[in-house]
């Protein structure tokens, strides 16, 4: 399941010279996990992406125990897509493939925006992301939004902060096209990690201290 | 919650800059409060609003004593939400920030559109607005459904009056960016203050109408 | 209600001037439909519409003798938003309002389409949209999902057919901005009730004729 | 029932000309399996498309006997769609139409892609699209939700891959457009029914594989 939420997801990311511009590239990415939620169910939907991964633990939602294996499995679906999508975009003719929509800052971010506004970018968009997957995943929420939610919410994200970092609020997509783009895309990938993930965890956090002063 | 909403809602509000356009920006400003909605509840989804708090207090939802203290946690809200946004726009290579979105009319309008336009149309969409929450959080709507059409119809009230005043509807969105922006949105602010209450009066007064001609 | 309904309408559809281009329109009249329905209720959401209130009668879902009186406050709450939409529109710096979206064929279509391929599009498209909006309001549907299938079946109505005659399937929507507009607006009038009507007409016996199929 | 539905979907699809761009045609086909699903019913939703019927009969949903009856009815009915189409396409003054958006590779493909890369493509999107339609229409599913997955599902397919084949994922819209287009569309045929039907039997045997692993 992994491997074919995280395949898809990454085969929509690497298609920015589609000319379907940013609004496109936007939907795309917010469309995959409200597909692959209603496909898979709307935990596994979020479930393509390691920071929601740690965000979930936080929240006491997913065991810690599996969340190694969880991660590994997410990268290695993430490369094998990137892989797929390399093999298509070399099939365009005359086409040179340098660049399957890494994230990046500074020189390697699309408006040069410097590292710090990458950074606090992640760290609050990946924490919005988390309230809105716990939200809307709880209990006494309506049955079958969750998955409308969290994808449209990812499109919301990606509206805002393609122009930051191209959007990663994902270490698991950030990584796979990486590993076939240039290599300032691999020097900065260690941002692409943290701030996911300390995004989630604050996001986690959050809906916690959310949920305690509720039951006051 | 109040802060969170009304973080995301101007972060997406000051970046007409991305590149998205007009339809972008629309979706994303409607986006923001579907996931918002589903995130919090749908009530506190349009609680991120002075003008809709209001509207919902005439109509009976809402205590008026917990009024002031809600309008003044919404507007901090939105000042710390728009200097989080100055601080990310501020990062960007060569950039001078000197307007994060501010609402006006006449020369700061948008498409420069008279100040009697601009009242008369943040007047009558924030009224329509009123009669969309109030009508899809009755007790009698299907259940789930009333963070959809509340998010779509402020995308919808983006579709048609961003090139009249760049879209308010709501004092609070309003007030944040104006105090980073330039000295005419403070000068303009009143309207933006005025308009969308007294629109949410009689969005909210029009739903009550309508309830007791069904009661006959 | 039918006047507030009409009025967003109206005010959506005469904003081609925006900048949001065919996209931005199509979504905005799918918007105010879906809106309308979850604050009005799914049946009254269609029943902006002469044609489609035609429709509910011939599929026994409406009283024929409710149907001058809804129709005139239709053709009436149409023009009222129309005159609204003047008022704003006229409030632009420099503009002169010449034309507040009509619908037109031959050399009044966007597209310079022949009044058989506009009469051919009204009536087929119109067709859809009834059995779009019989089959999602049918007993045996999921409750609440009526409102949104109905008002994203517009935007695709949209999508397809603005090129052609700038779309109508509507007659009170097409009378109201005639009334505002140039005079070949109004003497190519009686295709947007003709058309529409007739469709409606089609849509509405393919649904009778389904169900009869289903019952044996 | 399919007729209809071919009709509005073969509709939608030759209308790459209206200027709504590669965002609002793949938003086009997907509206219309949305639409068409809340009108007809989720299943019918997906049966305008002889790959999905494949793919249905190998997961067991349905009858390998009624197969070729549908299959028959559902190129019959696309073909009567693009015949309607072309009614309205060549009613346009001063126009001679050519192309009612044909799928294609090499150089018939809109990003000029190679032969393998439209047939991973289309392979891969379809294997998605059914694991989404089964799994979005399994018993334990949210009713309601099927139609609005397989819908966006179809936009997501289209964002992705028009620059590559101009999106089949379905033999009979490939078929429908061909007749009337160029020859190169109807010697290029064979692979829009080869990619899409191998394609929905992978994703029917995945989906099938989950839903094992799960029972143990």
């Amino acid at each position: 399941m992994t491997f074919g939420g995280c395949g898809s997801a990454v085969l929509a990311a690497a298609f920015p010279q589609v000319g379907i511009g940013l609004l496109g590239v936007s939907l795309a990415f917010g469309l995959t996990v409200l597909t692959g939620a209603y496909a898979f169910g709307p935990v596994s939907g979020g479930h393509f992406n390691p920071a929601v991964s740690v965000g979930l633990t936080v929240a006491g939602r997913f065991k810690a125990s599996e969340l190694p294996g969880y991660i590994i499995a997410q990268v290695l679906g993430a490369i094998a897509a990137a892989a797929v999508l390399y093999l298509i975009a070399s099939g365009k003719a005359g086409a040179t493939v340098t660049d399957l929509a890494t994230n990046g800052f500074g020189e390697h971010s699309p408006g040069k925006f410097s590292m710090v506004a990458a950074l606090v970018t992640e760290v609050v968009l990946t924490a919005v992301f988390l309230l809105v997957i716990l939200g809307s995943t709880a209990k006494k929420a309506a049955a079958g939004f969750a998955g409308m939610s969290i994808g449209l919410c990812l499109t919301l994200i990606h509206l805002i902060s393609i122009p930051v970092t191209n959007t990663s609020v994902n270490p698991a997509r950030s990584t796979g096209p990486a590993l076939f783009g240039p290599s300032i895309a691999l020097e900065q990938l260690w941002l692409f990690w943290l701030a996911p993930i300390v995004g989630a965890v604050i996001g986690a956090l959050i809906h916690k201290a959310l949920l305690a002063g509720q039951d006051d």
